[in-house]
């Protein structure tokens, strides 16, 4: 079959430049998209009488029989015929005949490639938001086990306060919450059928866009055609949110990863997701969290791709769009593997709670209390916490913790401290009194827990 | 006054290290915000007893003075008290006293921080909505005004098919309208309190968070404590909604950069949009595209800068996070000027009609009406493009246009041809037939301005 | 063969996670630089009597053979085995029996893989050089053709000064003798030998990192080991010099695409490296440009990627680092391939020489030229550039240019103004004219053609 | 005094669109290099009689009065007059009179910026070079100190096998080692003129250009005057060198924040590089650290936004270039702040050896000792490691650790385990044994020290 646009051509382009400019290495992940698109347009080019209904029969026997063999992954693509939509007309039309040709009436590739990526995408965020859900699950339950396990909190990796480790695993299930929330939004402008835009002008043939529209389960039509065949910013969007989703995970990748090493310890990863060295046998590595903290940069390199791609681009279509795939196809990949492996890692790692507790014992954690004592019976929170302070540098030269200073220590430094300091520096007791709302106090973690479940209940994927 | 966690160290630190790591260079920004956030902490404070109502009234008045010489920009401000926090509640204390001291008391620098962030760009967010709300508002207007203008249509920078000059604005408008969106549903994530969060695990104090959220304006409050001084989401959508933005306007540019040249001559930019050069008299270069499309890189810029920095950060704050600011308000400050720059250049831009439709006629854009014609009398689409492609080769070599070729030539290429095709080659008629939904055609264009004004009508912007 | 790292695992990892985590699926793109590395190990490993020289034999035997396949893609792969070294690794003891097991003495995975790398990007980055000259000596061809081809210079997109269409050529030549330098001078840094370094800190046998650095033909070796298993900077260093040449190349693409449209005209590109359009038989796209001009896109994502990657990795390997292979190879595939494109594109376009002369002779791009002949006779750069504003003023106002206005009107603008001005403004004696060093005079731009040549025949890819 | 390219316009531009389109704000930091380059440019004109002696005498002594003023920043800069240039000129005019409206003669702003641009980075690039170079003496002092320090090395940050700390701090010089290489390297495509070069095509005056480079200290100029000023190569290399210098510096970040923490304390800051929390006042955090990694961020943005701003740019000067300095600005300040501030954290950190030393004893990563000894006797690597991962297998189910198995428990493991191997598993033993290479015994840590000090002594920052 030669060239569908060699028409106006005198001479044959070299192989190599046409394996070069070719997409259908990787747009073949759209074959099925492809075909669901072309039976809507087909259904409406019938219903519309721009085609008669028995060529209209012809090339849906020939679709579906296309369907088929692609589901199975029978179809031979070639690099002559340049992309997916190229190669299902010739496969077509070799199991039609010429009819198979009609097929392309008012239509052309550029809207045809904008409603596959539609369909695709709106499929994979569908996916993706189930998966959050998942990993959320997975949150949960952990956190429910952990609600009074004490932990020490961190800021710029110091040992701030004690904290509940469930707490800690709910700020992710926030995150997540968020994350969810703005892939769902995004289907809002994913969910649009550019079919019928044309070329980038729309066509003089009578269409029905509204029925393509509601034949391929769209919510709505682009109401432009230049803007629906340019239009890349739902992927744009798409990039973006995974981007900040993986900047999630990568956070909680090195947590796990500080958490597994011999100095904290806090816990064991199942070793379906770690790995041995090949020279060092003692070695478990937390090599899923590490690629997933690194698999970060990919997402997010896909990201600044496409916004080169895009900008400075004079509308309508440009060949420089069709770089908009790969980038999308792998993010793709990588998000919905990356969670999958977070759900099974949350799932099946062991708590190492007396190590947790430990670490809140013998460190000085536990001076905000103090603080917080002093400022409670009226000293202005400034000079609390230098006087406080002080008293640290006294432990630090001691060389011991504040639950180790005598009383009298105490009462030089200020006359209003009383016995009942030794039970506010417990770190349990510091824990379970900061019972403000959202705080780490164990009320607080229950009710968190549960206005997570009743969310996760309620949440719908969205149609 | 000496450094507030100075208590604890032995050594003052050098200057240049301050001044490396102070943040009130540019934090000063939030001055405004950071002392609405105190106004409401403290009204807080004194409701649930934790301070005294006449301690609160000292407090408050101190703050209003301080909101009064911060309006007339005559506060001062030190390095070495770091960032704006500090040397607010340095001028406090100065005002009032130890009292101010108490202002600090069940608060962080943490929660307090994030609180003057989410403040400042719910403002802000809702300002750029308006602005480009401004935008489109042009755009429409301009639109209306050249529903009938014809120009060229272009893919791959070839002319296409002849299109309405007030339909390729329209594109523009609803890339903006989905900005809006964006922005719009980012509020919901920005407009959320985490003041009372604490440094990381909420406070021992009694306080009302609930409270404080109201007072500042809040939908709601984030529900875990860590996640509250941690999440920094809603400044990377910010600046992702702002590239995506960006990247439209770089489009823009690039065709008003065009447009404005010699060779298209589509248009003229009014000279306050436009500067001359030191060494060419003559000309008259469009510098505010260009700017705006080089001020995409910037931005993207910003968005990849605070992706690299949030990247694998342990919870809950680091001092890494001192990095979100700059970024954001230099974002702020672009995509505000950008949009108002670009009001303003479509309102006043000279549109050369005549210019346009010239460009329609002398070349082979009316070329799909051929194929499209026969296709229309039942000739499969593949083959009407074939015959064209011929008929396009013999006007190349003859060095004519289409509608140059005498009838005879088109029957030659095929016998369905007939007199009528004259009037289809017609760019005029082209656009005009062209009337499928969100089609060029001056109906289709027609009812899509109608859309959009009750659009723009129908927008309120969002609290 | 059960994993090489299952020793210390009680379970088995599921397959899903192994694919996930596993590399053959693109490290195998290394086979042959993997075993290149073996056999120089195991010659090593026998010259210091670590090993038999019988045991080498063999070693090297199994190795030999596994090279035979591999370059005839016949060696099967595994997921189960992770990665190209130990896909490699299970072939050759089969192969050999349990003495292959040995070839692994003194070496970690991670030198192993590092020494490959380093293999790789040496050979490609010669090639890389050697595609770069390539079209440096297609764009020389044209420029020598076309010294005195005149064509509109632009800057701002407006034209600015007639220049010689070889002269522009030229500065492309400039930038990619640059591209060049860069990446030859960063081989210094890709040609050193990791080998030896062992998993992060040196081996305890006597080896000799020197004779294996000395038999794959690395310059030198890495003296440090945890830096010499943990750096990646040769590979951002390519991706950096790779995203400047991009970017290169996308100026020049864009530039082809805005000389190829129909309001330009200046080139014709050849029909192997345009294609058509299936809906628009008349168009030509100049569809190679337009994806490379896209694909500086991906390459800048690749490089983004890789950096955020390493950003605030502890030392030595981490997992993570196996995010830096596949960027690398898509880079190299897109930087060789945009190479040969360009190549082709630039030795047979048609230069419309006619048109870019037509270009120069009807607008105002001369103006400088009157500005520089009131200066040449002594008035202040700033007034003469006043005085010829108004002089085009007067032009615009009259619809005409400046060599259309009468001796007189020059006459009233300054009394310096002769008869000769109009020779001056003459485009063709305006290019010449500009005989200063670099600049466009036709000499000027012969003597730096001259100078390229030499550099061009003097050039000897680095070894 | 009007707008210099005012004649042409009827017009006069609003404010604010001035203030959005001016670079006065950022660009003065050229003032230095914009009065050298003006002194060379008006000796030029002198010595080519381009103007008289007279002329040239009387603007370079305003030009020197304007110096003296900048140098005391008594310079006052208005935004009407856009940039630097009009500001001075400006300036200069009013000092001189009309004549310093001759030194614009035979000079464009396009090839001023870009002059001033080279000198600026030139001069910051050798700043940078030395303060790389003073950070890498504090590394070689440290780790001279700590050659036989011995502490846990990591691998997925996981304990390995016991190394050397100095032989740790030493990775870090050889990372700066090519980070200076680069920078070094890049001062040749830096260190070139490109003044002359005019507008873009030269000038038709008799200029020297290679007299001017000569003033400027250049080492030879740009040989094409349109590549001289659309060029910014040299600025990309410099963001990219510093790309990869902050990732290292990122990477030692990392470690220096874990080393301070309570689950390592491998180190302590020095109190002048740590600051404390305002409400836990027993917290010391590696503020400086922090900061540095988050700074990364901001220049991966840099680079990355003038990636975006230069692609697709058609040649020659367009005004989105304007866009190339203040990323530069923000780059040279972040990096030379970083480096000082590393250079004394590294000099005053205290390393606690004890606690690193005790981190090597209780752990398996002596582990590989065995293989190698089982290796070492003839058995194939692969079968020796997997006995030693069952010998770790046992000691984890028994709660010890290698060195607390009695003999016979390793003699069951495999009979040609002798008495020796107790020595064999003591760290101190372990690292001093890895004597190969660049590896990290204690003899190989001394001589790559020796090594260093050399390559210190011989620098000499290039010229």
């Amino acid at each position: 079959m030669k060239k569908l646009w060699g028409g106006r051509f005198t001479k044959s382009a070299e192989e190599w430049v046409d394996e070069f400019g070719a997409s259908i290495s990787f747009d073949k992940e759209l074959v099925l998209e492809d075909i669901e698109g072309s039976m809507a347009h087909v259904a409406m080019l019938s219903k519309t009488g721009i085609i008669t209904e028995d060529e209209a029969e012809k090339i849906k026997t020939g679709l579906q029989q296309l369907k088929g063999k692609a589901a199975k992954d029978e179809l031979a693509y070639s690099v002559k015929l340049e992309d997916i939509h190229l190669n299902l007309e010739s496969h077509l039309t070799e199991l039609t005949g010429p009819v198979g040709g009609k097929l392309h009436t008012a239509r052309s590739r550029n809207d045809q490639v904008a409603t596959d990526m539609h369909l695709y995408l709106r499929k994979q965020v569908k996916l993706i938001v189930e998966l959050i859900q998942e990993m959320q699950e997975e949150l949960v339950t952990q956190a429910e086990k952990n609600v009074e396990t004490i932990m020490p909190g961190y800021t710029h990796l110091q040992r701030a306060q004690p904290i509940s480790f469930g707490h800690h695993l709910m700020a992710y299930f926030w995150m997540l919450e968020r994350d969810k929330e703005r892939f769902s939004e995004s289907l809002k402008r994913i969910n649009l059928s550019p079919l019928g835009a044309g070329a980038l002008a729309g066509t003089t043939f009578p269409i029905d866009r509204e029925y393509t529209a509601e034949l391929l389960g769209f919510e709505g039509i682009y109401e432009n055609s230049l803007d629906a065949v340019s239009d890349r910013d739902f992927i744009l969007e798409f990039l973006s949110s995974s981007s900040i989703l993986m900047m999630h995970l990568s956070r909680l990748s090195e947590e796990f990863i500080l958490w597994s090493s011999q100095e904290f310890q806090f816990i064991e990863l199942d070793d379906s997701f770690a790995t041995g060295s090949s020279i060092m046998p003692q070695k478990k590595n937390p090599d899923m969290a590490e690629l997933i903290r690194g698999k970060t940069g990919r997402v997010y390199g896909n990201l600044m791709g496409l916004l080169t791609v895009l900008k400075g681009l004079p509308l309508a279509y440009n060949k420089d769009m069709q770089e908009d795939k790969e980038g999308m196809f792998d993010t793709v990949k990588t998000v919905t593997g990356s969670l999958k492996i977070f759900a099974g890692m949350i799932r099946t790692m062991k708590v190492k709670t007396e190590q947790m507790e430990k670490a809140t014992k013998n460190d000085f954690s536990n001076a905000t209390e103090l603080a917080d004592y002093l400022s409670d019976k009226g000293i202005p929170f400034r000079e609390a916490h230098e006087i406080v302070g002080k008293l640290v540098l006294v432990c630090v030269q001691k060389g011991c913790f504040l639950g180790d200073l005598p009383l009298e220590e105490f009462k030089n430094a200020h006359s209003l401290f009383e016995e009942d300091i030794y039970q506010v520096l417990d770190p349990y007791t510091a824990v379970k009194r900061r019972n403000s709302a959202g705080g780490t106090g164990f009320k607080q973690v229950s009710i968190a827990i549960e206005k997570a479940k009743e969310s996760l209940g309620a949440t719908e994927v969205c149609k």
